[in-house]
Formats: C-alpha cells, sequence, structure tokens
C-alpha cells in the first residue's frame, strides 16, 4: 500500500474550492474574450534548446528538464517564452496585431515557500505586433485588468504604471546610464525599506548627493494624475527618451479614460519600474486596496523584441499576467474568498423508496433537458439519510418523488436553506 | 538564432482551429456540469512511487519520468490513477457517492504514429462509490455521453454497452474461465480480423469447435435492443454472474430509457468487451454512424476496486473519458469539423484617421460595457489596408468611425458577409 500524496508546492483543490477557483478562472477569460484576445494552448512539455533560448541561470535552475528518448524536454516556466516561440514559428499564419490569451499551467522547481508554488496558472494576454504596436494596446491591458477585477470583486484596487522611457530617459540626463539598473532595483524596493535606506544603497553605487536628491525629486511627484503628469512633464529633463516617455505616458492615461476607466481605478506611479530587464516602455503593477500585504496581483510591461532568439522578424510586445493559483491562495488565506457552493447541482431528485427511482430518474432527466444542473440520489438508505446527504452536499433545491408524485408525473422543489 | 519548432505527436493549433478547439471543450464541460459532475483539476506532476502503485509495463516505458532535487517525478498518464489518488487521499472530506469531472492533458511518451499524441486531452467523469455504488450510475454515464455528442452535433452516433459479468459469467459455464482473457482479446478482434480469424485464433486457445459454436451463439445475437435483452436470458446458461449480468443489462436499459435516451442512440453489443483488465461490469464504446473508420470516441466502464493501492477503503466507481485532442484530429482530418471563426471579436471598431482614435476606442468600450466582444483597429494604415485587416481577420462586423460619427456619437455597423 503507498500512502497517497502528492508533491509540496503543488495546489490540489477540495470541490468547493475548485469550483471558487474555477469561476475565478471563467472570469478572467470571458472579459479576455470581451477584449478579442485569441485563445492559445501551447505544449507543456517543449525542446529544451528552444524554451531555453534566452534563459539566464535562475530560470535555468528551477526549470523541470528531463531526457526522454533523443530528447532534451522541459517543461514551461512561463507562458511569455511559448508565444515567442509561437509568433515565430507561424508568422506567416497570423493577424498582426497578434492577440492572445493564454490560461495554463506553469512549473517551477524551486523550494516551496508560503505562496510560493512549483506549479501554477498564469493567465496571460499579450499583443504582439511587426515592426510596431500602437500606444493604444498600453492602455487596453490596464482596461482588460479594470474589467477582470471589477467582476472579480474583491473590493477597490489600483493599477499603477509607469513608462521605463521616463525612468531610463531621466537617468540617462543624469550622467547615470551605467548605473541604471542597480538604480531601478534599488528604488523597486522603496515600498519595501523605505527611502532612507534606498539612499544609502544608492549612495554605495557612487551615486552623489546632489544626484540622489535628484531622484527623490522625481520619486516625490505626488497628487491626482493631471497633477503627476503636469509635474513630470515640467522637471527640467531634456533627454528625448524621457520626453518620449512622458509624452506616451499622457497619451496612455487618454486612452485609459477614453476606454471607461475611472480616475480611481490607477495611478501614475514613477518609482515603479519592475524588474524584469526586457521591460521597455509602459510597465504596470496592480494592488488590492485593502490588502496591501499581498504585492502586486497582476503586472507585465511591454518588450521591444521578445522573438529576438527565434526571428530576425522585429516583433514588440505588451503583455500582462495574473498569477492565478498564488492570487487564489492569498485570497482565501486572508479570508477575502471563502468556498459557498458544493456541488454543482442545483437541484437534488430524491425518491422517497426505491420504487420511485424510476420516476426519479425521469424527473432529472426533465430537470437537465430545462438547464438545470441536476443530480439524483441513487442509494437504498433511510430517508433521514438521505436527507443528511442533501444537507451535507450543501445543494440549493430538493425533489421528493413519493407515491403521489411518482403517478401524478408532479414534483414540489423545497428550498434547503428557507425550508420552503 | 534557434529554430521555433515543437516535438513531434504533440499538438498546437492556430487561432481558428483552438476556438473550434475550445468550444467543443466548453460543451462537453457543462454537460458533465449538467448532470452535477464536480470539477476536479489534480497536479501534472506527481511522486512516481504514488503514481505508479499499479502501473505495469506498458505505462512505466510511456512514462515521462524524471528526478529534481531529491524528487523522483512523474507526469500523469491518465485522469483515473490521480482520481483514485485523490479520493483515497480525501476520502474523509468528499461527499459519496464522489461525481467528478476533469478535463486536462495527459502525457505519454510513446512514438508518434498517425492520430497518437504524446500529450492530449482526456474528458473524464467518474463516480465512485464507497462498498457500493447504485446501477443507475451505469445508465448515467451514457446518458451523459448522448447529450455531449447530441450538443457537438457530428450526426449520428452509437453508444454501444456490454456487461462483463456476461462474458465472464458464459466463459466460465464453459469451462472456459482460464482462458477468458485470451478469449475477450479475441473477440475484441471481431470487428478488424472478421469471424473465420477470430475462430481459427481461438481454436489456438485449445477451445473446441463445439465451444467455439457456443461463443458465436453469443456473438449472433442481433435484433432490437429488447430483442437481444430476451435473446440473451433465453441462452441455457446457469452460471449466476451470467444471470446477474444480464439483470444488469436490462436494468441500466431501462434507466437510460428513463432518462431520455432513445432507442437509435444505443445498442447492446455482446461483443464488447474493452480490453482493460479492471472493468468488472457495464463497459461502453461509442461510435459516430457515419464514420466507423474512426473507431471509439468514447469509452469506459465499471471497475470494482480502483483505490485498492492507496486505502483499505473498497471503492467501487464506473466512468468513461472521451480522448479530445484525438478526436478533434481525426474529425479535422475526416472533414466532419472545420474552423469557422478566425477572431474572438464580434465587431471591429475601424477609425478613418487617427483623429478618430479617441471617438473609436470610446465606440469599442461602449460596446464591451453591452457585452459584445469588441477589438479596435489601431494602426495608422490606408483605408484600403484597414478593409483588408478586416476581411483577413473575418471578423462579422466593423463599425467605420469619421468625422461624423465622431461628432454626433453615433455609429453603424457594417456586416461584412452582406456587406449590408
Amino acid at each position: 500500500m503507498v500512502t497517497p500524496r502528492i508533491l509540496t508546492g503543488f495546489m490540489e483543490l477540495l470541490p468547493e474550492d475548485q469550483i471558487l477557483f474555477d469561476r475565478m478562472k471563467d472570469t478572467i477569460r470571458s472579459v479576455y474574450e470581451q477584449f478579442g484576445f485569441l485563445p492559445l494552448d501551447t505544449p507543456t512539455i517543449e525542446l529544451s534548446d528552444v524554451l531555453l533560448a534566452k534563459a539566464g541561470g535562475e530560470t535555468e535552475k528551477q526549470i523541470y528538464r528531463f531526457q526522454k528518448g533523443d530528447h532534451d524536454l522541459a517543461l514551461r516556466f512561463d507562458l511569455t517564452v511559448p508565444l515567442a516561440r509561437y509568433a515565430a514559428q507561424h508568422e506567416n499564419d497570423l493577424v498582426f496585431p497578434f492577440k492572445r490569451y493564454q490560461i495554463s499551467k506553469v512549473f517551477r522547481g524551486e523550494r516551496p515557500q508560503k505562496g510560493r508554488f512549483r506549479e501554477f496558472y498564469q493567465c496571460d494576454i499579450d499583443v504582439i505586433g511587426i515592426d510596431s504596436l500602437p500606444l493604444y494596446y498600453d492602455a487596453e491591458m490596464p482596461s482588460v485588468i479594470y474589467q477582470v477585477f471589477k467582476k472579480l470583486d474583491f473590493g477597490p484596487f489600483t493599477i499603477r504604471l509607469n513608462n521605463r522611457k521616463v525612468l531610463n530617459g531621466f537617468f540617462s540626463d543624469l550622467g547615470l546610464s551605467d548605473k541604471i539598473a542597480d538604480v531601478l532595483r534599488t528604488i523597486d524596493k522603496l515600498d519595501k525599506i523605505g527611502e532612507e535606506n534606498v539612499a544609502k544603497e544608492l549612495a554605495t553605487f557612487g551615486i552623489s548627493e546632489e544626484e540622489i536628491e535628484k531622484i527623490f525629486q522625481l520619486i516625490h511627484i505626488k497628487g491626482t494624475t493631471d497633477e503627476i503628469l503636469q509635474k513630470v512633464e515640467a522637471l527640467p529633463v531634456t533627454n528625448e527618451l524621457f520626453r518620449q516617455g512622458v509624452t506616451e505616458l499622457q497619451e496612455v492615461v487618454r486612452f485609459m479614460r477614453l476606454l471607461g476607466m475611472p480616475d480611481d481605478s490607477f495611478e501614475v506611479d514613477l518609482t515603479i519600474a519592475r524588474g524584469l530587464d526586457y521591460y521597455t516602455g509602459t510597465v504596470y503593477e496592480t494592488r488590492l486596496d485593502d490588502y496591501p500585504q499581498l504585492g502586486s496581483v497582476c503586472s507585465g510591461g511591454r518588450y521591444d523584441n521578445l522573438t529576438g532568439f527565434y526571428t530576425k522578424t522585429n516583433m514588440p510586445g505588451i503583455g500582462i499576467s495574473i498569477g492565478l493559483t498564488r492570487l487564489f491562495s492569498q485570497l482565501k488565506e486572508a479570508g477575502i474568498i471563502s468556498a459557498e457552493q458544493k456541488t454543482m447541482a442545483e437541484v437534488l431528485v430524491i425518491p422517497m423508496s426505491e420504487d420511485e427511482m424510476g420516476a426519479a430518474v425521469s424527473a432529472a432527466a426533465a430537470f437537465r433537458e430545462n438547464g438545470v444542473r441536476t443530480d439524483v440520489y441513487s442509494l437504498s438508505k433511510g430517508m433521514k439519510q438521505k436527507m443528511k446527504y442533501a444537507s451535507r452536499l450543501g445543494v440549493p433545491y430538493i425533489v421528493l418523488i413519493g407515491e403521489d408524485e411518482a403517478a401524478k408525473g408532479l414534483v414540489a422543489l423545497k428550498n434547503m436553506q428557507t425550508g420552503e
């Protein structure tokens, strides 16, 4: 006998939680489709040389990689690399800009910690263009996420956005181009370690007090969205990239409003850099206002050329991702969501005795025919146990079929909550 | 530069086919839920000792198995073993009979042949009981499949059913109990090799001519469902298991009719054995009447004790499975299905010039707000190219936003098929 168990770091749910999880997944998918994103379902297993064409040290360590026959294989660790591979591979068959969503599991063999999973769902949308990609999509991304979180209904949330050109241009203007990576990584820690420590860390990179002061001038810009946009525009920075970034931010905000996003749903935050090296324009983070401890629940940004390892065609893109498994686990833990429904059935048909089993089955068929999700109680047990089962299952309605009902072909529904 | 490609034996679809595939998957899921089956989503990666507790030679060879850190891991090769593990592991948290569906990919590293995949979707339903499981479920399985194939609408189909007790009892009566496996395997080839060859092969197992004649008496029983049931009941076989099997078949047919299955949708076929050793009662196959060459597109049956490797609790079950990836690929190949829709969007909003981009975006937001899946054309191209894009995308409706429309806030829909 083998003890039935799964490996730690893998999420497996009881039915009531699975129903809840699937409902979230369905909501996300329906909004993605509302915006015209096309479905994609790439293989779980890819060839290692293809999947790891770009990958660096950390990824290589985390990946599930194995040999089968003559093939060196690996499980996908995100949905972005397979998308890049797919877009390059099917370049001639796809219509660009290519908008796709993929809701799939990805795999990372890291040490499991609280809230970290080795196998988890990502819900990604990306748009990929050829040579160029209109700025409109930089606004569509947060607009999709706005609709998703509005429908998911976890309370107020804020999508924070910034533009890497603003940051890169600003630091280039300060003559700190070679330190941008260090500076951005340090600024990213602002929420965690505070301003004083950020200043100290910046100094360790040989950045002068005067420069640090200027950096904080940028970081300190606060106010309404329009005030922030005005203040950043008014900064005495002549760098062209910076100016372009500011114009882009303004344009993206304009489109976001046209797309129906209210001002309290988003915020221009000049301190957001998003760690990943490949972001080159707009970047996003999303926070649940009442639960800042969850961190960003949805992030992404624009990248210039993701497919460079697979094709000579220049394919800029923009994407955003919801880490659903982690989000679900955090929301459950924080008590923000909880299972309400333990059964898929809306109606449970219960025959009073075995003589009425046939009538019960017919009744169930009629309910199903009319679009009602229906189950039949079929065990030969006493009435008390039947009712106990119904209540344990948590089914909203039951139908009792006795001699009378079977003879007349009529049924009466009982609401299990009100008892009516 | 790495050539973007995937391993053979893996299905990856272009958007129009993915839309079609997903629609089939959604149909299957909605019918499964209609019958009150609960969703389940087990990990893709399991511990090898758990997953392979029961597995034999062929399975072991096919499995994707690998080491990560201290763990010996494997990808699931079906959805039944993970279900057995899950039911045993969560025995105390589940309500039995436990009805679950799982629509997930499974992995088998076999040599890829036409129509065989190394990674493919299975769409399974199973019901698991404790100690016993009512015969009603033996009728619910084909009833679900009937509704699925009715909705999928590939033309007429027949669900064939049999009962292993009828076969086992019959052969036991003939004193051929020790040859049952050989006989059943041979009978299973009837469609492929014909009666004469079956008789020859049976003879090689030392089965006498007289016995073979009796076997063919069973096999030759034909007619309407009721005629078949009468004829098999009238056979001069006293074996108790045989009698029990006949009674079960009759009862299952009665329930299937009560569940609304018309007589032309199913057929009692006394030659079906289904290869798998673990079936012990009702067994099923499903054929598309107009495409017999596809073989069985949906099979399953009843098993006595699937969880024996994980728990002492006796858990009988019954299940049926649609191999969706294979089915989809066969249907496409045979021209039974073909992609109709290349875009998720129902409406594409096209601004006449960049000046109307804002109005176009507002219009798109309004469409989406009203539940219409909408896309916006955002490239700065000429009108001709815009129309070409719309037609290449195959979007059903377009909305042109010119100066007038932008000023008045009114839009006109154009049906791309009729030109209206």
